[in-house]
């Protein structure tokens, strides 16, 4: 039997985790930045003695692909290496490291199945949205056209971005030969430490949704301007985000909600605002809870406007699931789990992953282990070096497992 | 007598107007931005045939002198000639050109009186705050050196932004001798409008307390993060938003409130916000009201950072006011009107003004003219020529009598 070296592993995350490092501990790569380049160029010199063939697509998504011994659909396996402006050291990362792990502990073993490790570009979206933009282009939910026109809060493009971090590539985002795809990730959540398990199962995902909403009020001064007369957009956009945020206390346990993103127009100390542009977004374990908490944030902020005399407009830009992943790969994983004596449990994402775009193309899985205290996006992001061994050895039985 | 050139006066402002004009029909003129330098440079060149001699500070306050026959105090006029990001054409300008228009009318005319026409400088503060920057600091309300250090948004200081718009001068700000002080200005407020009035004397102004504050939550991820585990910053800020605007209105009509300005972190789609900074202000026509405004509105804030188990931070950096402006002065401004038979009424200031500050310095007063619809801070700011013509002469007979 083939095993994964524990510490090999743990030199990896933190030597990744040294590009991008911030004061606090955590990372900062935003996608498509030379930071991000740069942990991509640490991971081909890493591949490099192990012989992979490299493809670089439009949108800069990596495929290193392995040969098998006979001609057939590949075995996938990855995740990415963005991180949010306050990440950690193992989201996106973990799944890409288990499968450099996994190449690195085949190195001259042959299987009948070539294996391919993928990097997607931009699963996070917060600096170029929508997120996991790189599967969805690959997967054809988003055309690559409209993918390189997205724009930054500073103007930038995506396809500028490509060229200026050098990450773009030549061949045309499609799907390719694949029999199925396993993505390892970190949990992101407080379930499987509070259960003591070792391993997450997961069999799903959330249905998420969108929206970009622009309030537009008028312009005026602070000082001069009676309460009653203002259009204050930023008052406005204030009692939307509560309203977002009542919605997602209303759906839980099984759903939630966020208004993480803002800008706000004049932004000057004097003047009234008048423009203020929100991102919120609502997820559900089902599409009708989904669809219920959509219809009553839009009717929420439709209401506030009205009763403010703003103006207000939403782009319900994109969505995500929900999402089945392939029950007999689950069942693989939960075999192979038992076999190392690991503790599974079966477990639903709630944020959203590659997983969710290529589930549409192969059978696919998902692999989580655990997160102390549930930290995620933060710098104090955390799984041991144990854990994210036993997370890779699964994804490294199963590929031997698939391949053969 | 004499009588100021309504076309003339007209005319200046729209000339004003093309420097740093908006799509929308407005002005953009930054404190100490290139805009701000070019409008007092063609200031200057107006002045240039009257034979003014200038006199620039440490803080970039213009002061253009005129001698008079005989060695006494200066009376002293103007206003700025920065704007918001939003600004219309008037606000700040009439008070300048209203005083360019005075020292045209008198040119060649011998008063005993020196006279001095006056540009503040940063008298917005929506760039750099506080407001009313260049009368605070010649009146001694701030430090010149604390000024020079504040920096924009962007990072750029004070004493930077003054040498790179070519606006610094080399001697200390201090107080000039000067017999007293007035500034015409747009009312911005539609009390002169609805009454059908010419001219506003204004008898004093509001009390206004600014505050900034720093709300610290956790990152976390939107999507793993149940929504009673989040210490969401911008959810807590978003609170405090509507806890301002509710100070306000229960303060109506002799107090109002604002939150004008934010700042959220890490502003990721992804990421629930940790980090989020507001301006807010509060106003009214006491002192005592604008203490009670300032209790309930910091006992406000701090029970949301408890409730919602995010930290708090107050910074109570700034306040003017309450002023009662000189009734002498005031009554003279009065006469000259009713002489004129142009209708008066007494009126309050809300905004701030740099004469607010000169008020400790020696008798001080404000002309106001009507602005059609109230509006201001707005490219839609507008008060007709006739209107104009009449504030400014009522300055230029004030100044005549006092100058005799």
């Amino acid at each position: 039997m083939h095993s994964v070296d524990r510490d090999r592993l743990w030199q990896a995350h933190m030597d990744m985790a040294t590009i991008g490092a911030t004061a606090e501990g955590g990372s900062n790569r935003p996608a498509l930045s030379l930071f991000e380049g740069e942990a991509r160029s640490l991971l081909l010199h890493w591949c490099e003695p192990l012989g992979l063939k490299l493809h670089r697509d439009g949108i800069g998504n990596l495929f290193l692909h392995r040969p098998g011994t006979e001609a057939r659909p590949a075995v996938a396996f990855g995740s990415h290496l963005d991180t949010v402006p306050t990440g950690g050291r193992f989201d996106g990362v973990f799944g890409v490291l288990a499968g450099l792990e996994v190449m690195r502990a085949l190195d001259g073993t042959a299987l009948a199945a070539p294996l391919e490790l993928v990097v997607w570009t931009n699963e996070e979206g917060t600096r170029f949205a929508p997120a996991m933009m790189g599967s969805r282009v690959h997967a054809g939910d988003m055309t690559l056209e409209h993918a390189l026109a997205v724009t930054d809060d500073e103007g930038v493009s995506v396809a500028e971005a490509l060229v200026e971090s050098g990450q773009v590539g030549l061949s045309p985002p499609a799907p390719r030969d694949w029999a199925c795809w396993i993505e390892p990730h970190i949990e992101q959540g407080p379930m499987l430490e509070a259960e003591g398990a070792d391993i997450g199962i997961v069999t799903g995902t959330m249905q998420a949704r969108y929206f970009k909403v622009r309030v537009i009020g008028a312009p005026s001064h602070v000082g001069a301007t009676p309460m009653d007369k203002r259009r204050d957009s930023l008052a406005a956009g204030a009692e939307m985000i509560l309203a977002a945020e009542r919605v997602g206390q209303a759906a839980e346990p099984s759903g939630r909600s966020s208004a993480a993103w803002i800008q706000n127009e004049p932004n000057a100390r004097g003047a009234v605002p008048s423009l203020t542009r929100l991102h919120l977004d609502v997820r559900h374990a089902t599409e009708a809870g989904a669809a219920g908490m959509e219809r009553d944030l839009l009717a929420a902020v439709c209401d506030i406007a009205a009763r403010r005399g703003v103006q207000v407009e939403i782009d319900p830009y994109a969505r995500f699931g929900p999402v089945q992943f392939d029950a007999g790969l689950g069942q693989v994983l939960r075999e192979m789990a038992a076999a190392r004596q690991l503790s599974v449990r079966d477990a639903q994402a709630a944020a959203g992953h590659d997983s969710v775009l290529v589930a549409a193309l192969c059978p696919s899985a998902m692999i989580f282990v655990p997160s102390r205290d549930g930290l995620t996006h933060h710098p104090g992001e955390y799984s041991s070096a144990a854990q994210l061994a036993a997370g890779a050895q699964v994804l490294l039985d199963a590929v031997v497992r698939l391949a053969r």
